[in-house]
């Protein structure tokens, strides 16, 4: 019995998920590059590329030389690192490594980057594609869509190749109709990039958006791929924003009761497992399997405060546990979760449990 | 050149910061046992016993594992585990052969979590020692002060050897009156829980206590050691709460900025190196260091928004960084930050870079 507390996958409902996704994507007709930036692990990007999908998208350097390295066992031979990267001489170097092995796409937000860009990567014995990135109303990186063409032009011009233009509708994490509008704002914003680049003489032919809130609102003229990253596992924000449901989580934090006080226990697992994420709109920070009301209430770094329902309900009131008693937890942010822990433990249909390495755990730069 | 993000330590101040905290317990009276959860590094540990420190605190079984095959090095035999494990067969077998190499100490929080400690460590062979931890108003582990003595002759009658109290008095962490009033109520629940003890003819020797934020409020007389973990390095939370001033900050994450919006810039640092840590009290996700009046104001995976201030101020406005630009920021909580690193890099006075391994990172178990 592994100790507690420790991060498990149910293999079945991560199968269920990246069938349903990739099922998905051919229906629309959009191409599917899974953010790898959920998992990092080797395993389930083989099992992405098995489902169908085109390539992964990563978000540093230091995880594409992960997956690049891994090409062999993945069948993953092409990466998109979505990051307006500003690129140094060290960096460039890096760059320039991985396109030997893979096929490597970059993004840009601004001229002044792309010519660091093609300072350190343009080389006549270097492949490297560009996408530029578009601000959709996250307003975090990005240019304006009409400006995508300016940086576009600006790109070539440097000598690089850019194929597109990408965005990330954050702005679709949030409650009520934060969703649709975002997807909406995406699609706007991406066609009026891709006449951007067209109005500057460059083809769009790539044009990336979508993420696991977004993604039941694509549509399919509008973009011709979409990097959903979270869908593999899902976690308690997705459920709470209605874009998984309960049944669709695949990753839970395994974890003992330490301490009971009536209704309230407090777990073996804190934020050093969990990750301490938890948006505005968020309910506690995470949820309890098999416990639908139950809610964590606080979090330090190796505590859960769970408070679990007192009052009368339809189902009958929640079953408390006791000290000792294991417990699964479901990470508000199954993202952060996974990279702090060196191995997932994966509990199968009837074999044995295994462990997946977490390769891409905490590759920062 | 470092690829950016990465967590650097300015040696000088940390090395201030471990004699500083040494003086003001030698000039208390009191014993210092630091927290080794924030920093995790045997060098840092090491540090902090030449400094006077007569052991060190751990959160984990795994924490413990690290530092005791460390004790050459350290030159720290005596381990204490502040938590209220709930003790299995394999976990007792761990436990008792860290017992074989360090004194070692662990905590329990109800008769059933001691009679199971009883079950798993009392040996012949082993030899451990146990203190009761008593909730003094952050109500997430511990018991009463006055059911102290309860669970304490609960413990000795099962075979386990108690020698004290402990309490973590995490209400500290609040604005205001917090840190004063909550180093106040740890003064009257150890009191209380040590008079409990000897009530039931068990000799309190250890009353132990203390966090970053409280340290300055403690009483000589009240307590027989303390457990400060952030000191050595603090935090934006620290500063926040005034148990640290920015010129005693001696670790940032070293970030590039990505893009610019006037005032607003993005930098390459997120939670996946930052951590996500933020209290309803705190100004934001974290400082900029020379710029006091810049915050980060949102927070992904690997972006940090940061506003920096536009009004007129008596120091000038501050100089805002362009795409390109090396900034160093100040995490929320140190704790969660160094937690997500293998390496700290260390800047020294002169001497070239070197880096300290984060020993043990991710050991949650």
């Amino acid at each position: 019995m592994t100790d507690t507390p420790y991060l498990a996958v149910d293999l079945t409902r991560l199968e269920s998920n990246l069938t349903a996704m990739a099922r998905r994507c051919a229906d629309l007709g959009v191409a599917l590059r899974p953010h790898a930036k959920t998992h990092k692990c080797i395993e389930i990007a083989r099992r992405q590329i098995d489902c169908g999908a085109t390539g992964l998208t990563v978000a540093t350097i230091g995880e594409a030389e992960v997956f690049a390295a891994a090409a062999e066992q993945t069948g993953c031979r092409d990466l998109f690192i979505a990051y307006p990267l500003w690129v140094t001489a060290h960096t460039g170097a890096r760059l320039r490594e991985i396109a030997r092995a893979v096929s490597m796409r970059v993004g840009v937000d601004s001229i002044a980057g792309a010519h660091r860009l093609a300072a350190e990567v343009a080389r006549p014995d270097t492949h490297l594609e560009v996408l530029v990135e578009i601000d959709s109303g996250h307003h975090r990186t990005g240019v304006a869509a009409e400006q995508a063409g300016q940086v576009a032009a600006a790109a070539a011009d440097a000598g690089l190749d850019v194929v597109g233009v990408f965005t990330f509708p954050g702005h679709g994490y949030g409650p009520g109709s934060a969703r649709a509008e975002a997807a909406a704002a995406e699609v706007v914003a991406l066609r009026d990039a891709a006449q951007s680049l067209r109005d500057n003489g460059i083809d769009p032919r790539v044009i990336s958006g979508g993420s696991t809130p977004t993604v039941e609102f694509a549509e399919a003229g509008a973009l011709t791929e979409i990097r959903p990253g979270v869908y593999p596992f899902n976690d308690a924000q997705q459920v709470e924003l209605g874009s998984a449901t309960v049944d669709e989580v695949a990753l839970t934090a395994v974890t003992t009761v330490v301490h009971r006080s009536r209704s309230r226990v407090i777990v073996d697992a804190g934020s050093k497992i969990l990750g301490a994420d938890r948006p505005g709109w968020a309910t506690g920070f995470g949820h309890v399997l098999d416990s639908p009301r139950a809610r964590i209430t606080a979090l330090s770094e190796h505590h859960a405060t769970i408070d679990y329902p007192e009052d009368d309900d339809p189902e009958g009131p929640a079953r408390i546990p006791d000290p000792g008693d294991r417990i699964e937890v479901i990470p508000n942010h199954v993202c952060t979760a996974v990279n702090l822990v060196d191995d997932l433990i994966v509990k199968g249909q009837g074999e044995q449990s295994l462990s997946w390495r977490v390769a891409a755990r905490g590759r920062n730069s």
